[in-house]
């Protein structure tokens, strides 16, 4: 199978990570995957959630967002909808149980730590992409949190970054673009963690159902594409875990 | 490991499907695994949302609840704060996705089918419970419209339903009531067809990650839960497809 | 007049009442009036609303709600359009005074009593139905109060049950089904405790309105229908006060 | 016993009705019964709510409001809330169904006639004050209707009005000003016609039962009122029915 | 250019305020400007906004509606679309700046003074009435406080009103009605002070820019009409600042 | 005075304009004046608002929003809360009146062109900011419908740019970042065309009132800063109109 753009099945497209992309935020990144520009920051709020104020542990939330001419045709605002749609809720959680999975929250103090990715433009895979490039703007947070001695060390555990896969015309591929994601009868999103564990899967074959085989590759392309990811970030953030 | 009420690792709970459990719906079944209890109503409406409208092709879509009090503690209702869960919504989204991998929607004809997946008593595995139970509910409306005259006859590829598997210290386990839900450090959803496809996979492991090894484990226990749900499925439905 | 189903005039439908229906609740009532059947609930909340503070005083609110597919035709949930309808609103604090007025609130504690009335299927007389069945979960979870010490004595003055009486073709009739009571010009709510005194009397004549003697026929059937739900109600609960 | 302003047990607060208050409603009246004062208006709509379309019948709801500073204590706007209060709703609905309740809907066309009660300044029995200077505000409107040649004749029936009575220190009096209403133990707004016959009762004794006695003698109260206040509407108005 | 209504180009229309309007607020006015009715009320509450809590300052807050027919064509409540236009949010913004800018706010104390401006009839200008009107109740506010020995002096610092000016076929005019502002290609708000300057100027020429020259002359119109208001808030509040 | 980063009090601070920034929007600009950045999109929507309907003049709409961490605090997101803030409603109403002033919508035909301006950074002037990049962005996406044929020639009468002026310490300033707005008594956007007419004219001195005289110097450095804007707006676009 040619794909759309010339790449392999299993290619990620070209990525690009621009960390302290903002001046205010304590964590900025522009991650671009293709076509697909997201804005992720972080920011540090000197509270916690009601259920677990007194614990002296922290917390991690995310909110996802489009622009709303990110995509080909305008999204009317959430803001103006006045609620927030059920796949953005979806994204939302995703992210911060993404990111909190590698975080020991309980070193973190009673902070909390807001994750905000806002697409920018759209072409495919922009919640992955918030996962990969959140996470070096959480890690910059909290490494401002160390040299404000905020915090004694670093309470990340791993790496994590995430990508999706999916099924094309009975073939797997790595990474879909819009194009291909609107032809794609399986839909897959992965998170995984450096040491080569999965933290999420998510597969939907609501067009046409899998099978374990299927499942075997699409698995097998997203541990190759985070790899390289995690690779990237390592790379950009300079630190080893 | 000795499971909380003596089940082996892979053994499903008492699973009982009472259908025609109301007097209104066109499908409605009360299913009941373990102390969990879902009431799910099949309701045929005589149009499609607007992205359909001259298509003459159908939709499913589903609407998930809980009582206030199924829960040990009081949840405060939806309709109350004036606004739905991330939570439900997934759910919501869950639902409608496996249920319309099932049918195909162009036999439908321009109908909007309403499943209503109402939690009376909630032990763990509602929202699974909620596809197997609306799958029955869902094709009792199809029957009807066949005998109605207002389709040719049952637009169903396949049964379907679903179970969660979970990991509770280090051991995959199947079909988890809520106080081993609350212990999993792993947690996933799998619904598959008849055939043994994946229709969905939702895993996550936010508090610990899984290997490749404990995600096959998980499938294979799912997998072995979902035979026996769909077996059930056929005696009380009592057709082939 | 022969009415729908072979009733007498002043004769009630066949009343069943269900306690302990669930296992989390401290008080749980499935109540069956013919066709009609409401899950009843009472939870006890250890804090009561603002104005209430400091007071020693405590409080019990109502909340009422169908399943979508409680009605002939599908309701949209409240959940779904974001707010309370104005007959919902108008329900929850008919409740919520019948039930308060037979409490002594001072012996309470600052305490909350939440009712939840939930109609699983609906052939009219829900509200009124939800208030006799509301009552009996309301002493479970009183009772349960008592033996766990957090009261000295059941704070409950009286018994306190409802039913609707209306005049259908110049006919005043008792405890009206779905379909009697669409035809009703007059339509009429009776709460009334057991030493035969009235709480609550709501009717309206919007379509007809109705004279000192209807009135006066609706009232004696309203009190014989009331007593005889009281009878049923000591049955249940097998105290007197 | 003496009441707080020396009226008799069952006597009306001073009564003043200002047609055409207003200079753009097709209807409008100030009504002030003792210190309360409510601007009441009628607006034509030229459609019908979607129940009706079609049908040739015409409606007539009703919206009613507190200015925030109408109390002794400012209520914060349903407006800034969000949302309307349930006793904001209830009280849209009882305004509604008395004065459909008297007007030939039929005959009115597929109109909606919008009625808008607001209260300038509160001092109890808002909601009947309000009922009874709508009232003339309808039918103003509808005089409107047929001199512009709209309908053939005044589709009202009959005249309706309203007051409220309650029982203080186990005494029943009638048109309770705020002091009397805060300590009454049971509160009851009755709503009639010109020919003696009750539109709507709704009567609670949420602090204390009220026995059949003193239901009947409430009824007397109210009976005399409303005939006073129909006899001035048919001043102010000059037409007989 | 002859005006609609006979007046000069720099002409008020006949002005009536009416102090003391209401029993219940700490200050209510009734402002007239032609047909244009607006109820203004100032209420004192004990707390301040949370960014204030602990500052020993004072806040004011300004909430406009208009009643729904006090338009040619009604208008739907606020309340029942469930939100706020952004004409209301803006007015309110506007109103709360122009009195805050004369009084002094560290001498209120920790208070907040609620302002309400109601329109009961519209005919042009009524934000600027609101405002001249609002300051009238804000000052019968304070003095009370002052009366009731709740601040030292009265902490207004200089008398504040409001008046629109605009362009109509190229003439500029002072204070439009609702006929002369539907054709106004150009339409401004001006709120001054007793000494002459400018606390605030909203003009906007979205039909047709407006040159330096005409900005001159409709800011000699204001300022001309706003010193006649001046003048009457003096008399009618009887005080020099 | 020395201004906080060594500019002229009439001087602008470095701005830099990208054209087509996004891939998908009709019209895109990127518009950075200093540290202030604004993603500005014009997108074409093939209807017009109920009130344009049938006219054959289509209409130019804005929304405005901030990225939660565009300031120095995260703010929360209007998505998330719900509702637009009244802050966001003025700026939205602003920049379509701008707009919408230089446009002739009459030659747009039922179109709508959607403005979205999404500040990526906020550092002051973020409403004018808007204003002058999407007129851009406007002008483009209506050359990209005289190419495609949809209107005959390019609608738009006037080049239009906004910025901001203030006083700090007695001192009128032009285009203040946020430190300087952040200090200034007196804050004003002023709205122009290319042949230096006011369009809008918003000043507010809610600290301290300003003078004819500070008003006269506010207005003349505001023309400078916007033919500066204008010139360039004129280089990027390269056309006269």
């Amino acid at each position: 199978m040619e794909r759309f753009d010339g790449r392999r099945v299993d290619e990620l497209r070209p990525v690009k990570i621009t960390k302290d992309y903002l001046i205010h935020p304590e964590g900025s990144v522009l991650i671009e995957m293709g076509n697909t520009k997201v804005i992720c920051t972080a920011s540090i709020e000197d509270r916690v959630p009601p259920f677990l104020k007194g614990t002296g542990t922290g917390w991690i939330t995310a909110e996802y967002s489009m622009l709303p001419r990110a995509t080909a045709v305008r999204k009317i605002r959430e803001a103006a909808r006045g609620k927030l749609e059920g796949r953005t809720q979806e994204i939302n959680r995703l992210i911060g149980r993404a990111l909190r999975s590698v975080v020991d929250l309980d070193k973190l103090g009673e902070k909390t730590i807001w994750i905000d990715c806002d697409v920018i433009q759209a072409d495919g895979g922009t919640r992955t992409a918030s996962i990969t490039g959140a996470f070096i703007a959480l890690v910059d947070a909290l490494k401002k949190m160390v040299n404000e001695g905020l915090i004694e060390s670093l309470p990340v555990k791993r790496y994590v970054a995430a990508i999706s896969v999916g099924i094309i015309d009975n073939t797997p591929v790595l990474d879909l673009c819009y194009e291909e994601d609107s032809k794609a009868k399986v839909d897959m999103n992965i998170v995984m963690s450096d040491n080569g564990e999965f933290i999420e899967i998510q597969g939907t074959g609501e067009e046409s159902p899998f099978s374990r085989e299927e499942l075997n590759t699409l698995l097998a392309y997203g541990e190759k594409g985070i790899k390289k990811l995690i690779n990237l970030q390592k790379e950009v953030l300079g630190i080893e875990l």
